[in-house]
Formats: C-alpha cells, structure tokens, sequence
C-alpha cells in the first residue's frame, strides 16, 4: 500500500509542484492533484519529469463533474471530463474520485436514479482512459441531516449503488473516518475484496460520541481513537495494493507550518503503518 | 390502437380462455393474460389456435417477479422469468408490465438503486425474447402515503428511472387514471414519442377533487370526468399503435353480470373512441 | 419528413455559413454541418440566429472521433467528443453519424468487439447531450473486399450490432444507395419502426449491374435507377419524421457552379417527393 | 489456490455423487458438476449435505446456454438459465464457465456481436445469483482452421471481448493448455489482476511443436512439457485463490480404473504445486 499525500492536512502548502516535492521530501508516494493542471503548466513531459524526479505518482484526481445538481450544470462539466482522464491517464494515474453526501435536498429516488445515469456516463468516459472511478460513502452522522432527505452513506447501499451503475471500473474511496462514524469492523473489511476499493483516504478522529464526530474535525492518523492498525491490517491483509492517503478536513486552518505539518504526517504514517504491522 | 381487456372491470369473467371468447364477442383485439398458463393448459399450438381462431392477440403479461422486495425473493421470481417471457413470445406478445408504487418503507434512495440493477436484468431477459418492459407510475395522492417513504410517480421521474436502467427495451405504461391524478395534460403526451409507451390502460376517474381520488375507485371509459378523447386523440396523433387496455380496478366487486360488463366495457370503446376521432 | 443538404453534390458551396444560406434560399430545411465550428465563429447567439434567421436547423453532425483505427487515436478523438455534443444540442440538433466500412484490415471479430466498446462509450457520451448516435451501413459491392476481412454491412448486421452496442440512443443511418446496393426492398423499410432511423441520406444510382456500382458513383435524386419514390414512401408511411438528406458523392467535383446544383438539388427533391405522393 | 476435479481424465468415474466422494477421499477441494442436478437427485439439503460431508465444494458449473448457434437454440437455452445459477448459488458455487472456439462458420464479425449480446444477457442473470461467467479462450491451432472464420483466442481479445460485454462479473477461465499453446509467458500472467481470472484449468501438453499439439491429446499436470510451476507460481503471485480444476481431453478414453486415474491424478497435483513453491 502506497502512502500518499492530500492537500488536507497540510496547510499553505502552495502549488502541487510542491506538493509534489514535499511528497518526495517526507517518504510520500502518491500525490492527490490535478493531472491536467499539471500538464498545462509543465507540459506533458515536464509533468512526467517532475513525478519520475520525485518518484511520485498521483494517487488519484477529483471528479470536476458536478454530478449532484442540475442537468444543465451536469452537461456542462461533462465537456471537460474526457481531457481530465486523458491527462490523468498520460501521468499514470488510474484513480477518479468523488464523495456522496448522505443526504440530498432534491427528492431522494429521483435524484438516486438521474445520479445512477449520470455517474455512468462519467465511468464510461474514464473507462475509456483506464481509470476506475471511486465513490466515497460519508459517514459522519450529522451530514445526514444536513439536506432534507436521506440519500446514501452504507458500504452495502455503496456496493448496491456500484451495482446499479453496473460499470465494470466503479468501485469504493473507502475513508478511514467514514469507516469509524458508519461503526464498521474490521470484519467489514475482510469481507471486501481489493478490487472492489480503488482509493483510500486516512485520518483520524476524537475521542467523543461516535454520533457527535463532525466531518471537519479530523485528526491525523495515530492522534485518535479510530483503529487504525486494524483497518491498515485489513486493508493489507484481502490485497489491497493502491494508494492511502492522508486527508485531514478541519474546521480551521492548521496553525503549524507547512513543514511542521509534513513532519507530523510522516510521524503519523510510521506510527499507524507500525501498528498495523507494515512498517 | 387496439381495443384491449384486461379481468379488472369484467368481474367473475371466469378462465383466460372464456377471457379470450368474450374479448372477441365484443369487439376487443387483445387481453392481457398470462401466456404461459394458456399454454400450460392448452399447448403451444392449442393457445396458438384459440387467440387465432378469436382473432385476438396479447396484449400485455405481468411481471411475475417481485423486485420490490427482499434479494431471496427477486431471485425465487426471476427463475421463472425467462420461461414465462419464452412463452408470451411463442404467442406473438411483445409487452410485459409492472406497476410502480408511488412510495416505499424501504429507505428511497438504497430501493432506487436495488430496484434499477433488478429491472435491469428483467430487461435483459424480456429484451432476448423480443418483449419490452413497461413500467406503469402510479398517480393517487392517497398512495403516496401510504408507506413511509416517498418513491417515484412522475412521466419525468419514470422516464429518467428508464434511462437509468438503460436498457432499449424499457418504457411507460400509460395509464388515463395516473395521466388524470398526476394533473397532466394532453401537451404532456404530446411531448412524448412512440417507442416511449410500450403499453396503454384507460379507465375513468369521479368528480371529486383530484387529490381524493382513490386507486380502487374507477369508473367505466366515459363514464367519469378525465378527457378521454383527448386522451386517445394524443396517443393516436404521436403515433402509438399498441393496445389500449381496460382496467377498472374497484374497491368491491361488480354487480352486474360479466354479460352486462362486457357490453358496458364495449359501449364504453365506442363513446371514447368516437370522442377521440377514432371511431 | 426534413429535406436536407450535405456538403456531398454542391460543389465549392463555400463556409458552412454560405451553405445555411443555400439551403434556405433553395428550400431545404436541414443542413449536415459542424455545430462547433459554427458556434467557434460566430458565438453560440450568432449561431442560433444565423440558423433561425434562414429557417434552417441541423440535420446531423458528424462523430468525429476515430472508432476505426488505434485505441491511442480512439482516446485522443473522444477528448472532444462532448464539447462537440454539447455545441450540437445547444444548436438544437439530436442527431450525430459516422459510417461502417463493410471490410476491415484487421482481424473482423476482434475488431467488431474493440468497436462495440468504443461505440457504446461514445453513445454514452451523446446521450448525455441528448443526441442519437446513427450508423451508416454501406453497400456498394466493391468496398467488402476492399479490405482484407468482411465485416458488417446488411441491415440485419446493423440492427444486432446496434442490440450489442446496448445504448437506447443508438440506430441506423438509412442511405438509399446502401439500401439499393444490398438489394433491399420497400419491404424491408416497411419492417423498421421509425425509432431505429435516425438519419437519412439520399442519393440515385446509374443503370449498372447493381455489382458494379461504385459508392463514388452517386448521382442526384430522380436522376438514376433507385425506387426513390417508393423509398421516401415507406420512410413516411412508418412514421420517419427527421431529415432527409441528400448526399452525392462523386469521383469528381461537379463541374456546374453550386447555384447551379442547388436548383439541380432542389428539382431533384421536388421530383422524388412527388413521387412518393409527399409532394 | 484449490485443488479442483473435473471430469475429463477420470475415465468411468460415474455419478457426480461419485465423483463428489473420489475428490474427498484424494485430497480434491472442489469439483466441477451439475449443481442442478445434484439438487434434483439429492433434495437441496441432501446437496449441501453431501458437499459438507466430502469437505468438497463446486468450482464451477458449465454454462448450458446454447450461444454459438441459432437464436432459437439461444432462447431455448436460456430459458432454464436461471434455475440452473439459483441452483449453484443455493450449493455455493460462484462460477459458470463456457469455451470460445477459435472459429466459426458464421461470418466472424456478425457472430461477434451477436455473440456479445447473447453472453451479456447470460452474464447479467448469473450475476443476479452471485455468479461470474468465466471465458475461456482456446489455443490449439489446429481449431483455428477448423471452421471457416476465424474468431478469438488470445487473452488480449478475449479480455476485449470482456470490456465489450461490459458487465462487471465476466473473467477469464485460464487453462494451462491455452497458455501454452498460445505461446504466453509467466510475464502474461503477471499482467493480469486476480479478479480477471473467475477458473483455472490444468493440464499437460506433449513434447511436440506447439503448432501440432492437439485439443485433446493432453497429458496430465507434469507429464509434459508445459512449465506448470511457472503457471502456478504466477497465478498464486497475482493474488488467484479460486480453483485449479483438472482437464485432461484425450482422443480415446483412458485404460486405467478411475482409482487408478485419482491416484495419478493426485500425485499430478502434489508435483506441480510442489514444482511452484506451494506445497
């Protein structure tokens, strides 16, 4: 399993050149950016460069497809998605993500089947340049009040929902902090096969009713009370071989520098992937 | 457009077979009945003759398969469903049909996306015998409440369910009564193409207001306060050619004879038809 | 049923902008046109009143991507395939056609499955546009061994590769010299329902043993030895309501001026509408 | 990885009951037969019961769908399709497998799609009951040549045969004869990810030119010349924990005893996983 860097958690880090350079610095392997960003500022090969200088590979890019609203807003970023795969797939990268919120303010059936046809379309199109698609179930529990009607937030409504999209290339963002707040086990873990997660976000979280953990209120990995080790372990264990990556969502910016916080991320990885017993 | 029956409205009607002689006394082209039994019961060749011999065709079977409930029993149904679609197929019937009830006590969103990949593979198995699938949306008010969460009953919302499913062989039973409770106008129908309605049902509704209209409560084609004529008129100008099938589904049984209720069934063509231009 | 023009038979007609004006003045009311490239030039307002003004809409753009060859062109050609849909539909236009060579230089089966996969991405991608997707079978005899495998050019071929593509917004381009050239009769058009045609072309043939005509070899509506009227005929007896559009492809450019072929063109219209009792 | 028993190489093993019994008693864990008919003969529970008993479970059952021949033929086949994968879900069982020949009499491009078509229908009811359909490409070259066109038999256009049925439960059946005959490497197996393989099959090939080894002249496991430790070893790397299932097609049924045959068989099975590091 690959450890791998998000801007979450890590401050005013700057650019994703530097990102990319600090990756390299702190024992990263895989960087969370925007592939066509990279190349429309570097050139293709400026952009292969500068990974294979860092022998950092992007982990995964951010679905831009604003899947969630209306038809027109759909239609709109759809336009762009294909030049996105390219790029990402011209770097190496396989991985697309997006996140459901558990709830939606539009009717909850309506809006789970004009999502289905649409998501379809978006895995179609990175299926034609290799790259699975993640769908990342959130957990924390007052998001699913947040909007009006309940919407998705389980593994087995996620699975259910890869199912009715009924593309090969679909799979799990499965999150460590989404793991916790759902009250999965490890056993939930081992149910799942590798293939059926594509790209993994670790954190952390307080030491408080499982129901009062808010999304934005992460800790880095090891500085909490989720199990860490268990879920690392479980992950390794049915063969997992993709990216974890850190993402740390906090209500306020973190007050350490960039290079403090990068230290601390490295530290939290060596601890969590000791527990799990990677190290 | 043909003239068709189904058993709601004809009371104690008897077997399909007698279904069958009466349709074509009085002057109806098809039936919806069940192809398999007919041919369980006759042999292929033996429900060959007697629709030809009637000269009346099916217009429509039922979805046998229950995928609105546990995965144990969507399994248990689907077995059967290729066998019975071999059937219907044998007989010249090209529609099958199911109804789609207006809310759920499932969770919405988790019953959209189950409900969508088990169509689906209805789809697929009615598709490899040449039969389409309609999918009836259900308009009584009182309905939508009738369990504890809200589904789908739109033209819109079924249609976006449809391309979700995504399968070619997947359209609309329309339903007079639903096109009536639904407060849709001839426009609407207007707005639709052919391929889209794979199956018709007319009935007529009471002079109440709208939202008190019941399921089991309707009246006899013509004998309500839906514009009928209208009605057929739209269906007939956008070019729909399939049947256009009774059914009045009442909170009690008929008191009239099934003789009585066949001629009223056939007064009752007569008056919509001549209302629509059609006669 | 539309009359349309194609740039095929006007000779140096000029930008597609001369050609809308053509169309209009020579009273065709499609034209066969690049909506991007349109809306490039003259903004997306420019374009829409260039259109309206003239009384002229799209018939049909052309896909663009390369489904034919490489998967490394196929990737490069489908970036651009939703920027080009989204231009099409905000133009208006439902329709987008590529062509099928009836011979292949690669291995046929191999071949047919990669181009299944590509076709159903590239449906996937116009239907969320809105758009259909039609395939141009093509019968001129020389062409099957032009290549060095046969690979699909009857109707029935078509149809069922259409079923294996699985996309609802997928039919056929029905072009009348493929339909003279494979030997086809107004019966066989009488066997489509008008969902399966999703574009039109028309076009005559020389007197030739139907063997030796050659695709290069077109000439103009009512000029050669095609049932033209019966075509048309069956087109609007099933119920084809979209454009028909002419499409003279030649071994030399036309040596009359494009006034001159447009009056040809429109003549030719009025004579085979007339025929086919449209007029 | 399982040790696996088909019948092909046990001479007059007898009943499936039978074979269930002689794969227990020489260390086989899994065996490939009809769980309908286990089912049929011994009640549900007596199925379960008897698999219990032997510590035995079923590999795989073989797709009866007729898919290579005429539609007739394919609707009557799939009629009883989805008795036949409730029955093996009901025992456990998680694939169906069905052989590619690598030609055809039908016109190879034609039979392509249609051939898609009829397999993603099949995938679609198997996957209903948990099951995947394995594929299995076939490497003798003789079969190339024995029907008029040629059809697929590498990995590369079997796995885009699989891209182009689209549904997420379609592999790959691996057999060693097909790896060796068409000239593939461990490196080949090394490419591919564990979910791309749903079965394996095992067996030996003759010291002779690999262009004249025959489809059944096959020898088994470590009798020949096929380097079955690198088979294994590779399979086991990748992550591959289905069943290694043995096939031995011969011209002439074999002359020893079926216990005679187990204990060959056995002893096959100890020298090559041993030969790949895995006993």
């Amino acid at each position: 399993m690959l450890r791998g860097l998000s801007r979450a958690g890590l401050g005013a880090i700057g650019s994703d050149e530097n990102m990319i350079a600090a990756a390299s610095k702190y024992g990263f392997q895989t960087v969370d950016v925007d592939a066509k960003g990279l190349i429309d500022r570097n050139g293709l090969e400026g952009a292969r460069e500068l990974l294979a200088k860092n022998e950092v590979s992007i982990g995964s890019i951010g679905l831009s497809v604003e899947w969630r609203d209306t038809e027109e807003k759909f239609r709109e970023g759809l336009r762009r998605l294909a030049e996105e795969a390219a790029a990402a797939a011209a770097l190496g990268c396989r991985v697309c993500c997006t996140y459901v919120l558990p709830a939606t303010n539009f009717k909850a059936a309506h809006f789970a089947v004009i999502a289905t046809r649409r998501l379809r379309t978006c895995a179609q199109i990175l299926g034609a340049y290799g790259i699975s698609l993640g769908l990342e179930f959130v957990g924390p529990h007052h998001l699913r009040t947040a909007w009006a009607n309940p919407f998705l937030w389980t593994v087995e409504e996620t699975l259910d929902w890869i199912a009715a999209i009924g593309e090969p290339n679909v799979g799990l963002l499965f999150d460590a902090y989404h793991w916790y707040t759902n009250g999965l086990s490890v056993a939930d873990i081992d149910a799942l096969s590798p293939e059926q997660i594509v790209h993994v976000h670790i954190n952390d979280a307080p030491d408080l009713p499982v129901e009062e953990v808010r999304d934005n209120g992460r800790l880095y990995p090891g500085e909490g009370v989720i199990d860490l080790g268990g879920f690392l372990g479980a992950l390794n264990r049915i063969g997992y071989k993709g990216s974890v990556t850190q993402e740390i969502l906090s209500a306020e910016a973190p007050t350490q520098s960039p290079e403090e916080l990068l230290v601390r991320s490295q530290q939290a990885y060596d601890r969590v992937y000791k527990a799990a017993g990677l190290a």
